[in-house]
């Protein structure tokens, strides 16, 4: 007999070369398959919601495998938990019938982007957040943030290497608010294309800090090209929070966007 | 002519074995008095105003220390931060009367503890706060805090290796709180003795998890004895939020308090 198990999961990407797996840097699916391996006494191989790139963090990552092995849900978590490194921890584990697809069944991802802001540099939160030398004014990036709500061609926020078939993705929420030092970034999409989210933010932060004008997110929109947005911004500043399935699957979902002070 | 100068720092104490000189680990006395030395082209000796233990973290230490170089503020904070290593941030630089001294002339000094609760360990936060598998119950800790609020003698809640001269403090603020799988515990005293904080958090953690009850704290404090209080709190969960002065010396003081999700 085969099961098929969701698991959901959060890591400081800090310490990883991004989720996908690679011949010579430490990456979360290969910390991730090992513990797994061990747990089940056979080879496991994971597939995730959504594939993060070195240094970007995860409250909740969700990712499916296969497996012969029957274990309990406990067993799945504490056991995973127990052969992983500490930047990485499975939070919930949950079988779930071969409907269910980590990646293809997936209705929404969601991410927020945090920059703290102040001449000096952060020392607690450094690769938690990306440092702004300039203030942001959070209300101008979230007028600028407008243009870019519902369905469109985001060729201009599309990474030369991405690989997706068509650059059209739906932005169903995006929001920007300060407190105190911090400027958080909330987006919601069908799906992303590469690098699509800092490179809003590359192009929002030049915008809050007054080097643009708050038309300029409609201009890059309608322009479709990428050399002329924002550098992309860095990823120490970027957390996938959640990952959005139809209820069907019951999935105890429980993504938290952090917050700090 | 020699100049004294106050400066607020934070620091993310994982890396360091706390904030002393040592002669074979890495502190964070020592990683400052480089820095500054380099910036002053001459050595520099920093007293601060709490001397925190490896894994202790602070928002808002403050220190001063005395150097025959003139330098701007600015230049005391920029060129300190490009010496010190990434988890150390000097966050202002303000020069004062030979009447200041961060360690005697403090009136007070603020805490926060931070555990994590849940049956998965934490990940993103690992070292930021410490975790509880059990559930803690915020409102029977916070009815046990009363009863340490107010002058005590604390020898219950001292190390064996405190060298404070008399274990008599001064409680003026302790609140518990819960916020989602966060418990805060907030605390503002004249001084601490040794590990107060952290036997304290151990202690009300116990109550928390009600194998305690909340008359507990009076007792351990009537009894005076240290051996039968709850055991010290890990360091990862605690930090240095702010230290107090008269505002005769006009510190641009701006600890914050580390809040998750």
């Amino acid at each position: 007999m085969i099961f098929r198990l969701a698991l959901g999961l959060e890591y400081d990407g800090s310490g990883f070369c991004g989720w996908q797996r690679q011949d010579h840097a430490p990456s979360v699916q290969e910390a991730l398959e090992k513990a797994l391996s061990r747990v089940a006494d056979e080879p496991v191989t994971v597939t995730c919601a959504g594939r993060t790139d070195t240094g970007v963090h995860a409250t909740e990552q969700v990712v499916h495998f296969e497996t012969a092995a029957y274990r309990p849900e406990h067993a799945w978590v504490l056991g995973a938990n127990s052969n992983l490194p500490g930047g990485v921890a499975v939070r919930w584990a949950r079988p779930v019938d071969d409907t269910f697809h980590a990646r293809f069944g997936a209705t929404s991802r969601s991410y927020r982007y945090i920059w703290c802001c102040g001449r000096a540099r952060p020392a607690l939160l450094r690769g938690r957040v990306a440092w702004s030398k300039y203030p942001l004014d959070a209300s101008l990036m979230a007028k600028a943030a407008g243009a870019l709500l519902g369905e469109h061609d985001f060729s201009a926020f599309r990474a030369v290497a991405c690989q997706a078939k068509h650059p059209v993705r739906t932005v169903r929420a995006l929001t920007v608010q300060a407190a105190g030092p911090f400027i958080y970034l909330d987006i919601t999409a069908n799906a992303f294309l590469h690098h699509m989210v800092r490179n809003i933010a590359g192009t929002l932060s030049l915008i809050g800090r007054q080097e643009r004008p708050v038309a300029w997110t409609a201009e890059l929109l309608a322009g479709r090209d990428r050399t002329v947005a924002g550098a992309t911004a860095p990823a120490e500043g970027l957390y996938l929070v959640g990952v959005e399935y139809p209820e069907v699957h019951g999935l105890p979902l429980q993504g938290w966007r952090p917050r700090f002070a």
